[in-house]
């Protein structure tokens, strides 16, 4: 049976990934700086945790040594704002993190190591519409070590033959309480889910590529039993609904009529956002490994306002 | 007075440009980890050596401190061959050993940080001609740390102000007994000017980019002495000259008529070789920082054998 | 004016320290990888927090620079329980960390560097009474990383001459929620103070050096303020009160009659707790630096109890 | 058959330790930053060499892994003036690297890990004999990591029963070039047996405890093969002959009369010196696991002779 090491395991796709692996039958061991999240409850006493930095070597050698992992899911990371709020914390987490599982994979014969890469890696001058040839040249710190790590990741598999694939994400919409610059996409779901109002610190025309959790953490399971014979290459953009906030502010309202939302938008935040004013064509991993999303629009907000309102107390 | 580090202090392009520095009347610190070479004996009593490694972060943050530099040159890196070797060792000193240099850079409040990357950070997919808007997928680690590297130190000017200036050199060529796959550029001229014959492991055909030792020293000097001003990015391509092995064994026999230089081509090298089979734009260091090659092919080659045979103990 | 750095700034001993530089009228710079922690509302404005890790040497490094402080506390490390669970993050944390602290007073010539060892740097075999001279052959991760720290910081003051002062503590005793083996010694005073009663895992005639709170930290205090000459030593056993389980009960029951305090000895954990039934001879700190308590036991388990009762909800 | 391998290989007693182990024949494997030496000259073909650094855990991962060691002797380790002219390296290389070694023997299961410490952790304020029960106060980087690393390996063997076995070795002597202070021993043999004059930099009456090269080397090949049930300790004092370095005189004249010895006294390097000016009690190891000299101070004189004279262009 699959025995899977989940990194950033206490995260939000971690967390999610793990209960669909669980579903699958699969084993899993968490590794994470935390040891209790409220999103875990569920899976308590049927999965592992492991408590431990990934920017500590020995400790990320520990767990896959001593867990006999077969698959690694590489999800722990510093997201964009502690990436700046300390670039140095970056370093040590993001890239040096990145590079003790790279070896850690190699150094223990792991049989797949699944990567999160994100549209951050393109940064400010990318053009409209972004695929797997486009130069990549990142504003921010956490797009600078994510890049490098997929580069890593890339000359691992060729020279150690080490099973390395990775997605770009565009941005992950999902409940919980990720702090990340591109929260508008979740609270404007979760607090009228909640019956709360919500103002947005966006327009409504600011138009960025989304993507439900269940279909970020159901990505990583289609790329990881991909066949490797389809894979050209081993970093692959994914799409998910390029739509505006307005658009998904009236895909809430037809769910929940009486959903408040009102934009005031910080001309501030929407510059850092701007860097991600872009499409991911993602016809490759369509192509090479049959990705398509789960979920449309419609069913993304339904099933988020679903979860929200059946777990309450995890997100209020 | 200026005062200059430069890491890996003893090598080909330091200790050019540790000459050229003290011809200009500035101070120079050479950083190693070897502290003798008889490539400095010239220098002796006139340059600083200290013994260091880059990846060792006390020891950089040390060397910056106590000789209150106000310039960085950091050439210190491990190259191709010895990266492909180890790729951790790549990974501790060019990849660390870079971060190391930024942070010294930015704790320390130093003016200048001039850095080398190479053309090869474009890898195997790259177009005929590359510049600094081209996609970079490089092949080798050599050419994953530098990338890397690039992109921090863009993002350390970007966020902290370092005065971070790079080039990405094509191959450098000069008397010396570096190692690398291009040595047949080198080679090719020193073993005539020595009374040598040679035998080149490429073919005639084989064309890449190459940029003397001198030129390539004094572009580092250009850069470092250009106005911000006209700067519109951190890192620029430096073309050379784009020549076959034939065509400069023509020149080397024009200076040395009696030169014996044979072609016989090693299929895997070339191989190798061939992620550089492609020209360098550099347009935009010309127009933005007037940067120009002071020798001409004939020149270049007609200075190396010059310099070879007034040191021959050197490079015999 | 005094500008401190607290390394470990939101823990028990920290907050103690830094409430006690406020009322002197220094400035404190609290550093920790948390920012937040109840215990330090009182001093919200008063102090500055900065997030960060000692086991990452270039936030140690940004931390000591860019706040241009001229002493550091060093108390930021893992204790017993952690250590063990990790001892490859102990090396990280407490070894490392150390060495971090150690380069930054150094680079940055910061005037005064306090640290915290420990008496459990003298390990099962060590005799009744323990002082400076007596061998040291730890048991513990914890002490094995302080007997090397203290090894260290005494090198750099010779070396250096950082200004490294060290005492080693026997087991403090506070208000609060720190979860180590000898936490017996609080909640045998905090639980009563709540109103609650206490089942202690050791049994009366457990005999251990415990100081209070407010002790240690005028202890570093009295310490970073001590004249030079007069210090013999870098490092400095302290002493405390060398009482049984049961004496301090009867001291418990004298300030709070109703306590109820039972004694359900585990003998597990009295093997470990074994380690420190020893006697911490501080003549050194006395003659040296004129170091004494400022609590005799029955006055520090009645300030204990009134910090408890005044401040409720920080312990409940 | 036993598969062995040698960090610091290359050094003085790697080789020694290498050419007998495979007298024994059992297999070698020499890590170390230099991959030649002419002291290996006579085992070329017969030892594997992977070049590597202590300080780059992933190097030492990998070189224990991929060569299915089941035995490290960690040899490797900056000397005393090394350490003295780089403390920060020293923390690299002997400290970390001991960390990387250890967890390398934990993480791959690896049978046995021989450590060599030395005198230098006693320091300057120990008595006049020295056993394993004698406090350490090192004065030394040198020692400072060595007491750490002594500590750290005995905390592996009781956490995780990694079978580590260490010895603190007197001033080690034997043919070569090596520049710790203590080369007066070596130098006195070695150059009148090359009939060169030598004049020493201590005076007659300097005593400190020799151990001939090839006992050092004989004496980890008897602690690795030692039954673990003997063993109370995992770390252990050797002797050897604490001779005058006038008594050493001597013998040497009664070898080569015609040596030219002189005695002409540095004080500073005799101060230095000084750290060392006791016996080293080593009852112990006599009677744990039954260690005695091979050779007496007459027959490592006339050894030491006969391998100078036999091999003059390793040592001229």
């Amino acid at each position: 049976m699959a025995k899977n090491l989940i990194t950033g395991g206490l995260g939000l796709i971690g967390t999610c990934l793990a209960r669909r692996l669980l579903q699958d039958g699969e084993e899993v061991v968490l590794f994470d700086m935390q040891t209790t999240s409220k999103l875990i409850d569920d899976m308590r006493g049927r999965v592992k945790i492991v408590q431990g930095d990934v920017a500590n070597w020995a400790q990320v050698a520990d767990a896959v040594s001593s867990n006999g992992v077969d698959s690694i899911y590489h999800l722990g990371a510093l997201l964009t704002p502690a990436c700046e709020a300390s670039p140095q914390a970056a370093y040590a987490v993001n890239l040096n993190g990145t590079f003790h599982v790279l070896e850690a994979a190699r150094l223990f014969n792991v049989g797949s190591l699944i990567f999160t890469s994100s549209i951050a890696t393109y940064g400010a001058t990318a053009p409209p519409v972004v695929n797997e040839d486009t130069a990549q040249r990142p504003t921010t710190m956490y797009g600078v070590t994510k890049i490098a790590a997929e580069r890593l990741g890339d000359f691992y598999h060729r020279r150690y033959g080490v099973n390395f694939r990775c997605v770009r994400y565009p941005l992950v919409v999902g409940p919980g309480h990720t702090v990340g610059i591109s929260r508008y996409a979740r609270q404007m779901i979760q607090e009228p889910a909640l019956g709360r109002s919500y103002q947005a610190y966006v327009d409504e025309s600011v138009r960025l590529p989304l993507m439900y959790l269940k279909d970020a953490a159901w990505a990583l399971v289609c790329l990881k039993r991909a066949d490797d014979a389809g894979l050209k290459r081993r970093v692959y953009n994914l799409g998910g609904y390029y739509i505006t906030a307005g658009e998904q502010a009236d895909v809430v309202r037809k769910h929940l009529p009486h959903a408040s939302i009102e934009f005031r938008p910080d001309e501030a935040t929407i510059k850092v956002l701007s860097d991600m004013f872009r499409n991911m064509d993602d016809t490759r991993a369509r192509q090479e490994w049959g990705f398509s999303l789960q979920y449309s629009v419609d069913e993304y907000v339904a099933d988020f306002i679903s979860e929200v309102q059946s777990n309450r107390p995890l997100y209020e």
